[in-house]
């Protein structure tokens, strides 16, 4: 097989940058570690923009929808006619993503990879109609050869698109009723894991409905096993068309040099298959909040990463990590904004 | 003993309004409960502003100061002259706390209570000069009836001054070398715990100063114990002038009806007296960050506190208050702006 074009290298960090970085926070009027995690933000950002003082220009919000065969298997709570519904939600202002992207002052765009239903083009929507959603992955792979390299060229064009728009960070976000599942089944395959470990309720199942969900997993699992050595493959059999976007968009991503902020559980998953994919991604992601998902905490561990917040969220669209844009912002600020000690003539330790 | 003005009544809470936000949180596009603390956050704003769609003013932070007696006793890794020598920095925009209150556009005022050193007044700065600090506590009451009864109305005032400007929320933050061995020792008499439980590194001590530090709250703790069953008597004798202010702030809130975003270890202290002195204020109280001062936990149990934020920030001056102010604000916004499931024409479970 040739080399695809994901295999392509990742941007380099900036050792020299971050040097610097760290010996400026040793110089700020505070106590040395005082500010705790948002120290190594601001010191991970510099060395990712290549400058001593980072500051976060326009975020760029990509919420990519997909609807999924699996449902047909009663694994939501919702009906499948609410992405299509949330598609025009997104675009009209009204979602929880489309508020935060407001009061951010975030560019968001919504790509439609493909959804159940009437197929008349959205206004305002990137339209890619790969299908009307995935195939039943329990009965055979989720996706063609050809629909899985599709969405992962639209995640690459989303990631050109933030690029050349000079965004500062980049948000993949996601809608797909259903997608906790595909997205549980994924990340079992690419950590070897039961279905057991990363099965949560997802938009709201009970108790037993989870143990149904887990057992449509499982179940796929057993029939994918064989072939999912490959982290492309585990994509292509269990992933959705918006997994696999969000996959494409951070590899392209870090190819391109652009921080990621990573969002919750099913991202997470996407995060985690780019890694595999091409390890040099790994350092251009940044990770904005832990799910009230529990399978969350497995991919977060399996990935060595440490959210910001811990708010109980579980809803997608990116909201997650458009909630922790605020503490990249105020965590570069107050690097660059602080006085050294020599400035404020304030008396260091032991001085 | 006649009674005094932080025993009169705090503001009650809007049910009503309580209770139209929940009925508005339930029928916003997205599943229920799927975003988390926020939503409690947003039912819990609109209850003490007593409006259905909560918004937050400009926030209010007030940095207090003070000296402390007990520092003779080698508690800090920073001289005393730092009290002072950040008074400056705070004014003249070079602290973490100046930058913060300039991104957020928070008013931020600097009240020197009683620092060491020279006593010229600092342009910019509320200077009260109860003393050049607080008495070594290890050998008697850190401050008299008078002094204390100031402090606490220096706090009264900047909680009017707030309340007079329509503040939307309030940050008491607090500088003073020496300050979390005060409110260790505090935090213990009116929690009854030893000082093991509240005694941690501070601004960056190693163990063996720890220890040494334990000691020392725990001489104070047992000279004073007789005395320390009546909180304001326990806060007079082992608190410190910024931490008595704080303690008069968040009272004088409550009176008025203003929500405190509480900071960390120190100012939940000072929250803890103040619920002490008067039960009525723990409704008005939010809690911005757990701070990485192990005893900041003990204190937090004990006014059942879940704070928004955990980044092992342990700075004081208000920072990790500061820091949780945007995630008030995009609470707010998305209760106020996310469409209801009718508005947007999306489908609700079941549906």
């Amino acid at each position: 097989m040739s080399e695809q074009w994901w295999q392509a290298p990742c941007q380099p960090i900036d050792h020299v940058a971050r040097q610097k970085a760290e010996q400026r926070q040793a110089r700020l009027t505070k106590p040395s570690g005082a500010l705790g995690r948002l120290e190594q933000l601001a010191v991970d950002l510099a060395a990712l923009q290549g400058r001593e003082c980072p500051h976060l220009e326009q975020p760029w919000i990509a919420v990519f929808a997909g609807d999924h065969g699996v449902v047909e298997e009663g694994v939501s709570a919702y009906p499948q006619a609410v992405t299509r519904q949330m598609l025009l939600n997104f675009v009209a202002g009204g979602a929880a993503i489309s508020v935060l992207a407001h009061q951010l002052q975030a560019r968001l765009e919504v790509i439609d990879l493909g959804t159940a239903g009437n197929h008349a083009p959205l206004g305002g929507v990137h339209s890619y109609a790969l299908g009307p959603g995935t195939a039943n992955f329990t009965r055979g792979p989720a996706m063609t050869v050809e629909q899985c390299a599709a969405a992962l060229a639209a995640g690459r064009a989303s990631a050109e698109r933030a690029h050349q728009a000079r965004a500062g960070v980049y948000i993949g976000g996601e809608m797909g009723i259903g997608n906790t599942t595909a997205a549980a089944a994924l990340g079992c395959a690419l950590l070897d894991l039961p279905a057991l470990a990363l099965t949560g309720p997802g938009t709201g199942l009970n108790a037993a409905a989870v143990e149904h969900k887990q057992r449509v997993i499982d179940s796929a699992l057993l029939l994918h096993q064989a072939a999912c050595g490959e982290p492309l493959e585990a994509l292509r059999r269990l992933g959705g068309f918006e997994i696999v976007a969000m996959t494409g968009a951070f590899l392209a991503c870090a190819q391109h040099g652009l921080p990621v902020l990573v969002d919750g559980f099913i991202a997470t998953v996407s995060a985690l298959c780019a890694v595999q994919l091409n390890p040099g991604v790994r350092p251009w992601l940044l990770f904005g909040h832990r799910s009230a998902e529990p399978g969350h905490t497995y991919v977060l561990h399996a990935l060595k990463a440490e959210p910001l917040l811990d708010l109980g969220l579980r809803l997608g669209e990116g909201s997650g990590a458009a909630l922790a844009v605020p503490l990249l912002r105020l965590a570069c600020s107050l690097h660059g904004g602080m006085a050294t000690f020599d400035e404020a003539h304030v008396s260091d330790r032991g001085a």
